[in-house]
């Protein structure tokens, strides 16, 4: 068991990361806030897949001198909106929440953003406590207090900095985790260690063949030593202004493929894999990482990634698709880079006329990550 | 012309207060934050009713070297909802704004609710400039940041802290406000010199012969000293742990009476009124202010009130509305007292059934303010 703190200017929160903490962490942690009552708010496709964790987490909480009651909300990026947020004030105003109400946000990234923003919002803001139940979910979105739903035309256009009062990251959650999730999630857990800690890329390099097993003590320091980067550079720029864009590495390119494809035909840790090779790719052809270094990227990155086809793609397509289609007089973009192996940066100016001719190369040498459709 | 500076942990921004600040100072502050788009966004009745206020905004910003959009929204209380706040996300993805896009909140209290919300959910927070175009708005909800729209269970139960930019208190747009809107208005001006600025009330008292006109330096004044204590407050306490509670000074029957009218039938200062008028007699009876002191509240308070007709209210009608339906367990309400002209006080664990007398000898003493039909 681990805990990590995130110290931010509005206040200081607990992560504890271990096998098990749901059973010791989280009643302690409710029960420290709540004096009436706390709503456990979760997906109906968790509910439905796995009601065992949704029950774990009720019971956990059944001793307290407090109502507990649940949400259902749907799962899917297709109902992170604005219905599934008004979902969740009618069924707090039909408990009669008030302001002392504690929600816990149980699932993955979706439940941990929308949740997040209701928290943000409700009674304008009440407290939440993050339970994230998918590796991607506990090394990236329930760290760092961003909260969203979705714009019909604009992925997280809707939202806010909500910081949790704690999360609660109890591993024994990923045992049930279908193995494609658990290796989407792999790739934004590597990306800490290449943007900004060696040490935690050298540890998963050497335990490797950890990565599909349920080793509790290399999950409990690899995700720890993740969770260690985020909450690091979050403390260091909580609202984005500009160090915060390096956790970004990789998320370019992995846009561009997740709106060519309508965000349904691969995951997000998946387009982000592909992207991070892709970024890596471009450090070394720009001269600021070694090709030894990329081919040390390429050897932990390669065997994660799915294959992915996107539909046909010409020069503009992947502009626009770059430029998120705005019609921006200047027509650039911060890329983010290697310098080392470890630490990245961010390349202003980046024009998507400059990445062209480096993704057809990217294409031809890594047939295996990425092709795009003859149409 | 005068300029109040807020400060609050965040930052600082400055109010400023005068006949033809729109002209002096909207510009400059917007100019001094937009780099591309500003969007004014104001309500379709203040546009029709006012359609030269809304020119006058606008023109004000015509020499920027932005794109200048607009934005109506429904006006009325019923439509301070989350299809107004979708419709304001809607058209600014229609405009392309992005993380550095202005608004411009142009108009009364909702219009100042609904924009402030939306600037502060957009893209996770843009920013914001107030620009209340009623006396009630210049003086209570476009200070302070809080922002909010109605759930159909719950008045201003969706929201958000959000500071502006700056608050642009253009006193030249009374001219056109109703003569009942801006008598509404006078009474939360009134409030923040009872509750906490004995000066500012002797200011009004005095000049009482003034309400109805347009004396610029008079309102100046007054909106000026109004502005400062409810930022004094609000500078305070900014998430109202305590102490700005006492805003709430006459707002607990206000919300009763609108409760109990349906929002529609009187106006929310015109409850106020009645309201503060029966705090003020409530701290009489409870021994807090003299006799004397009373009289002297009821002399600057009857006159500008409206009498209000209730539908038929029993005792537990009372206690219900009082307690806004809520079943707590501990029935007792925290209500704003006096205990002396020019300093408010809040009194916890005060019962619906100790006010339920005090309100039917209210009922007696004052029929000119407000009346219970007898079914």
């Amino acid at each position: 068991m681990k805990t990590l703190e995130v110290k931010l200017p509005g206040g200081v929160y607990p992560i504890h990361i271990g096998a098990g903490t749901l059973d010791s962490h989280l009643a302690a942690m409710v029960g420290g806030i709540a004096t009436e009552l706390v709503v456990v708010i979760t997906s109906r496709t968790l509910n439905e897949d796995c009601p065992q964790h949704v029950r774990h987490a009720v019971k956990a909480l059944a001793d307290l001198p407090l109502r507990v009651e649940t949400c259902l909300i749907p799962g899917g990026e297709e109902n992170k909106n604005m219905h599934t947020l008004a979902s969740i004030y009618d069924r707090l105003m039909e408990l009669e929440a008030n302001r002392s109400t504690v929600l816990v946000a149980f699932g993955g990234g979706i439940v941990g953003d929308v949740v997040g923003f209701a928290a943000a919002t409700f009674m304008r803001g009440i407290e939440v406590v993050q339970v994230p139940t998918t590796l991607l979910a506990q090394v990236d979105s329930s760290v760092g207090g961003k909260t969203a739903v979705n714009h019909p035309q604009g992925k997280n256009t809707i939202g806010a900095f909500k910081q949790p009062v704690g999360v609660i990251i109890d591993l024994t959650m990923l045992e049930t985790l279908p193995e494609r999730e658990l290796r989407a999630g792999l790739f934004e857990l590597i990306k800490h260690g290449i943007i900004r800690d060696p040490e935690l890329l050298e540890y998963l390099e050497q335990n490797a063949e950890k990565f599909g097993g349920r080793d509790w003590k290399f999950w409990e320091e690899a995700v720890y030593r993740s969770c260690r980067v985020k909450a690091g550079v979050v403390q260091e720029d909580e609202r984005e202004g500009g160090l915060r864009a390096i956790l970004n590495f990789g998320h370019s390119l992995a846009h561009l493929i997740e709106t060519h494809t309508g965000y349904n035909a691969y995951l997000h840790g998946e387009a982000v894999g592909a992207g991070m090779l892709f970024a890596a790719f471009v450090s070394q052809a720009m001269g600021c990482i070694s090709g030894e270094d990329f081919s040390r990227l390429r050897q932990v990155l390669e065997p994660l990634t799915a294959p992915i086809m996107l539909p046909p793609l010409g020069r503009d397509g992947f502009t626009k698709l770059l430029m998120h289609d705005k019609k921006a007089a200047n027509r650039t973009i911060n890329f983010i880079l290697l310098d080392q192996v470890g630490h990245a940066f961010i390349r202003g100016g980046t024009t998507p006329e400059e990445l062209w001719p480096l993704f057809q190369q990217f294409l031809e040498e890594m047939p295996g990550v990425l092709r795009v459709g003859d149409g």
